[in-house]
């Protein structure tokens, strides 16, 4: 119909348009935890393959738990351009390849990114209309006590972990959302209501 | 404390800022549902109660339903501003105050308003960091059904419904969000996700 305001139909594309989510936040945060809530929530949200230059583990798939590029390939790659976001961890690097995320957007999926502040800027480049959400611990000292129980680092990664949370956390005004972690279910609740709301925005919804 | 990374707490306000959420769409479209569903959501939305020329009913109390004014006290206060938006309805003027609203949300509520989409124009103005939801059928054909099926309507004034509805569903665009009641316990849950995704907006979240 040429009229556009002759049928809702006809404004309405058949479905919303597929997004980025970038859940970022401190270390201890509960990010992971967020990111597993989201994927329960169906088939169109899609956590995303990164690429590394680490080591493959026995127990891991090249393509299903990452991309293992060599160094040379990787950096080959970055420099063409090809990552959204790439950044050195532990010696290592990790990035996520524009390929990867553009693909699963024309699939039609939700594409979940768990990077980190800076990583979460390089997203905003690429995808403006990405949903940033950014989870905040209650407390620092909420935060250590969660370090800490979870047991698995020295008394010197842990203090290393509250430094980067006291600096990345003012960070927290460059995203969409901050969600407080103080209780699992109500922010896990808040998370899934912003992925919702999120389908909803008309300039996902309407054509045109 | 000085340093605003220092603790989390400083970064966060003690709540998140009050909103107003305007819900428009064509007559039959299900927005009185909706402010309904979202009422229910909790002691924070408070429906806004508009002033009118129209005479009390005698069931209705002033200042509860309505607040009742003489045209010339309308006329006057709107010419001075004190409206947020206001309308001709039936030959009679609607609108609604800015210092109701106002004063609801210095007393933490997100002030619901269901307003048409000229109304929904002057709000933006007045809140722009307001949250503005828009209302559609899913087709013309299912509004008609729904407006026949009320049988409160004359032929007549069924078929100006469908004319304005025909008018309106193009402004969508200018709304945030785009709701398609095809399903009303779908459509309510997208509303509600919609209100509780906005309460986490950083910049409604976060101090200064």
């Amino acid at each position: 119909m040429s009229d556009p305001g002759s049928d809702p139909g006809a404004l309405l594309t058949s479905a919303y348009r597929r997004f980025v989510v970038v859940v970022s936040g401190p270390s201890g945060a509960g990010k992971s935890s967020f990111v597993k809530v989201l994927l329960d929530q169906g088939p169109e949200f899609q956590y995303s393959v990164s690429a590394t230059t680490r080591a493959r583990r026995s127990h891991e798939t090249d393509g299903r738990d990452y991309f293992f590029l060599t160094r040379e390939e990787f950096t080959r790659r970055a420099d063409a351009g090809e990552f959204v976001e790439w950044a050195h961890v532990h010696g290592e690097m990790y990035g996520t390849l524009r390929s990867q995320t553009d693909e699963a957007l024309r699939q039609g999926k939700n594409v979940l990114l768990d990077v980190d502040v800076q990583g979460g800027k390089s997203v905003r480049k690429a995808y403006p209309d990405g949903v940033f959400i950014f989870v905040l611990p209650p407390t620092l000292e909420a935060l250590e006590t969660r370090l800490r129980g979870r047991g698995t680092d020295s008394e010197e990664r842990i203090r290393l972990r509250l430094e980067n949370a006291r600096r990345e956390i003012p960070m927290a005004r460059e995203y969409d959302y901050a969600v407080v972690n103080d209780d699992l279910a109500a922010a896990s609740h808040k998370v899934v209501s912003i992925v919702w709301a999120e389908t909803c925005r008309s300039s996902r919804r309407l054509a045109g």
